[in-house]
């Protein structure tokens, strides 16, 4: 299965994708689409749907992942978030890739076991895991972990299934 | 000028088109457009930007209209609006067509006179200004009423620049 994750944003959005199964993803992208603030935001988001757009074209996902919306922190760049995050939303929608969405908590837990791991850690974990030749950016690493996250998910369902067969 | 007015939603979106200028706005086209509530998310919005295309390609508007997001009534909601907002933006974007936002109440202002309208008051204020056959949807009226802001206020910034003149 492969997988685009992504870490969507006004400013900058991560992505990474990735092939299970979920116990040793295999490395294929990632990177951060850059979104120029001097821009209208209007044409920030057509930038970054475009970007996904050709990512999407030429990896062909099975799924995308991606962080849930949250809003404890400030309600104005949870908006801007989420704009963000429809644009994104939109490009999957249109290309039939069915979107999994989970806690930031819960990536972080299925990618370095402890839920309120830093981003630092996140991205030394991803290195590691998928045996990178250096630190992927950091808005990269964490769309790499939500990817992470759904291969993972994944397999355990299948586990669970099957032991229950 | 040519204006597209919207009211972005992620179960109904609105749109009314009109020609200026402000004082006596031509009506081109309104509508709205249905995103079922059984599809998941991203292909609502892959609907809503699909949508949108066929409208800008259409009708080929010179700017966009909407309101500002606003936050108090329910943060929830506010996220699922700043989505479908997102991928609407992302659409304007792509084809260069400029995005004003206005306030709820100034849009209320500029076609009723009165900044805390009810929508039944924008549904009649459209019909009569725009001779209208009957009343537009609720959500196609709000999106000519945005539009008709727009105009309005292009025209009065032209007016005060000649005065000044």
């Amino acid at each position: 299965m492969r997988v685009i994750g992504i870490d969507p944003g006004s400013r900058f959005t991560g992505y990474g994708i990735l092939e299970g199964p979920g116990g040793t993803p295999r490395h294929l992208d990632n990177g951060v689409l850059v979104l120029p603030p001097s821009l209208p935001m209007a044409e920030r988001l057509a930038r970054l749907s475009a970007g996904l757009t050709a990512l999407v074209e030429e990896h062909r996902p099975e799924a995308a992942a991606m962080e849930t919306v949250f809003t404890h922190r400030n309600v104005k760049s949870a908006l801007v978030l989420a704009q963000a995050r429809g644009a994104a939303l939109a490009v999957f929608g249109r290309f039939g890739v069915p979107v999994f969405e989970y806690a930031p908590a819960a990536i972080k837990t299925a990618v370095t076991g402890y839920g309120r791991a830093e981003k630092e850690q996140i991205q030394k974990m991803m290195r590691i895991l998928l045996k990178l030749p250096e630190d992927a950016a950091s808005d990269a690493s964490d769309a790499l972990a939500a990817a992470c996250c759904h291969l993972r998910t994944v397999r355990l369902s299948a586990l669970t299934v099957t032991g229950r067969a």
